[in-house]
């Protein structure tokens, strides 16, 4: 029988065997009390069924502060279950509410997350997937041998539209290949869309002209009404625009699905709001699981945050993020391009090179750490560039900076915890 | 100036103070290094403001478990801090994404939960609301002066078309004013929606013809693609059906708002996965907050769970949600109808309707409650029918059980723990 198979992993003070097959139960046929009709020829066609259990040490405190004193030791085990594809069918929304939505609310548990989830090959082809991914986003920038290096324009909020233009003039010509909108910024009454991509986007079209080289933009496009992301999509597809930013919680799912239909733009993926659902260990989702919806839902480029962040996402999250993205789900085309940014500035190449397979494959996102270098932009964007050099070169910064003068200077203004 | 005001609980090993200040400048203006841009002026503009601190109890125990031993005391305040209008708009993705979603990735906090909400007057009439709510289930329902009583087609998954078609032609025979597919069933290769719906409508509608009284309905009409949802939603309005369950946590924000603005339907909210939002009391969202982005998006028919359920949620949080959806956002129009449900039979209805203001306006939902008594499924309708009239009139349920044999039985058999 063809089934999706998810990995749980649970923690209780009860029985975790029990507690296992509450969730088979719960999530497929089952109610609270036993009803007609739940025959064993339904139960074999539509049951989910706990297949595996690997106990893990005990919880040291529960993840959930439900139990009360006394409720004794706190067990852990990560179980597999697994949903017959028939009972879920390849609807996303089903998926998410049968085998994922759902057991949050099961009690008995002080914790459970969603660790793995693999899709059997009858999701292939279902979903459109990613349209630009890795190669598009190079093909678009033509960059090749290096990362792609962005910045983001700031401060975030607040710029009119012949403000953040003037800034954005001055980004093109550092010779950054990247520039977004901040996510938070998406159409508010002081920078209308329409009106930012018009001061923006003769700008770079002037610039591609002069240099045969088109910075890809990502204007913030989101809105909670699809017609309205669609017009704001459209706006910037006709003025010559290809890439946007997308706050794929904030829109949803389906809104997602809804764009991906009808897109001609490289969507750039800000998962705000995502850490809520992953920051606890015990409770929610592990990234690995969460992003195979988006991509198969048709992410290009998936921020995925990066070394020595300024949130609290550790590094070692990172690392295991940017593998997710970039394994193939059915197929290699399907990979979305990891993004790494936040308090990116240069120093990080080194480690993001070495803990990632050593690949150039990768969009590098500076927002401070651009503009704020010493020497303006243009320095910054120097600079990122020879921290890569040195990186995959295998040369310690503080020695390629002895003849790189703008890395020397980001050394020493970003250097030693001083980018904080 | 006119403000979105959003009160966050934060707990934190450093300065509380600093900490507020930290969101603000997150969440608004700021980035980790200063940028030139970052002008007063415009700080004035578009800057978010703490406006009020207070402080709570310490925590004994870090809601996140980032914390390492001898970081010390762990101190919470709730916070208050004001959004100009004018820097996030009235786009309910932009404000998730600014004010809500964002705050959950800052660094240096052990916890951070959104507990109130306050939008100015500035959003009303920008949303469609629920476009049926309350008035709407009573009119189409024809239910006056009591609860709207309401089962769910069980086994949640597995049965076909025809096979659910007759447990549903037996329900409706029962009296209940309300069916629902489980929310997990969608439309899957065993049971497409098409197909359960022409099994099913002519009996709805073959039962209004002869006794007048029409049963609200409920399809699972979610899918993924937004545009495969209508399609569903037409499938339902076209075959005489007036009522849709939507997994509005699956489907996301953007596709309720397409699916609210084409509909025709009564919309009957199912928040499956909400429960990873808030299930953790230091992290996450109050419902309270929640509720309001899917208000304004237009759900008419809220559930929210009820007294004594098979889930973790504790009655308390029940009673806050039910106040909650009930409490007008701009206008009374804009509350939704609050759905009791979740191991409910009737046991629940005194505390239920003692603790919600003594009010009938409800949709009270029994699966297992009504469709297992052990006088079927119609004697299980009058024992709820019967729970409710002794709410009301304030007699205890073993003495209004005495005359009532229906009551008794469901006594008997749920009573006393024994529904669990």
């Amino acid at each position: 029988m063809t089934t999706i198979t998810i990995t749980y992993r649970i923690e209780t003070a009860g029985s975790i065997e029990a507690m296992a097959a509450k969730i088979a139960s719960d999530q497929s046929t089952g109610t609270f009390v036993a009803v007609p009709g739940e025959t064993e020829e339904l139960k074999a066609r539509v049951a989910a069924r706990v297949i595996a259990i690997r106990p893990l040490s005990d919880a040291a405190h529960p993840s959930w502060p439900e139990l009360r004193a006394g409720d004794g030791q706190i067990k852990r085990a990560d179980v597999d279950i697994a949903f017959p594809l028939d009972a879920v069918g390849t609807d996303l929304s089903a998926l998410m509410t049968i085998a994922v939505g759902g057991v949050f609310s099961i009690r008995g548990m002080s914790g459970i997350r969603v660790v793995d989830m693999k899709l059997p090959q009858a999701f292939k082809g279902v979903y459109p997937g990613p349209q630009f991914g890795m190669a598009g986003s190079r093909r678009l920038t033509g960059v090749v041998g290096r990362p792609m290096i962005g910045t983001i324009v700031k401060p975030a909020l607040g710029l009119r539209p012949d403000e953040t233009a003037e800034l954005v003039g001055e980004l093109i010509g550092s010779g950054v290949d990247f520039i977004k909108d901040d996510e938070k910024l998406m159409s508010p009454a002081y920078s209308p869309l329409k009106e930012r991509i018009a001061a923006i986007m003769p700008r770079l079209l002037d610039h591609e002209q002069k240099t045969g080289k088109k910075v890809m933009y990502a204007f913030g496009i989101s809105a909670i009404d699809p017609d309205e992301m669609m017009r704001n999509h459209d706006l910037v597809l006709q003025a010559g625009g290809n890439c946007a930013v997308i706050n794929i919680n904030s829109i949803g799912m389906g809104a997602m699905a809804f764009l991906r239909k009808r897109s001609g733009l490289v969507l750039h993926a800000h998962r705000n709001g995502w850490d809520v659902l992953t920051r606890h260990p015990g409770i929610g989702f592990d990234f690995k699981v969460w992003q195979q919806f988006w991509r198969l839902l048709g992410v290009d480029q998936f921020q995925i945050n990066g070394i020595g962040v300024k949130y609290w996402e550790p590094d070692e999250s990172f690392v295991e993020s940017f593998d997710a993205v970039t394994t193939p789900l059915f197929d290699p085309s399907d990979c979305a391009l990891p993004v790494a940014g936040s308090g990116q500035w240069g120093g990080q190449a080194p480690e993001t090179y070495r803990r990632t397979g050593r690949t150039t494959d990768l969009l590098y996102l500076c927002g401070g750490g651009i503009v704020s270098h010493p020497g303006g932009p243009a320095a910054g964007v120097r600079a990122v560039t020879q921290a890569w050099e040195a990186a995959v070169a295998d040369i310690p910064l503080d020695i390629y900076a002895k003849d790189h003068p703008e890395l020397a200077a980001s050394l020493e203004k970003f250097g030693s915890g001083k980018g904080e």
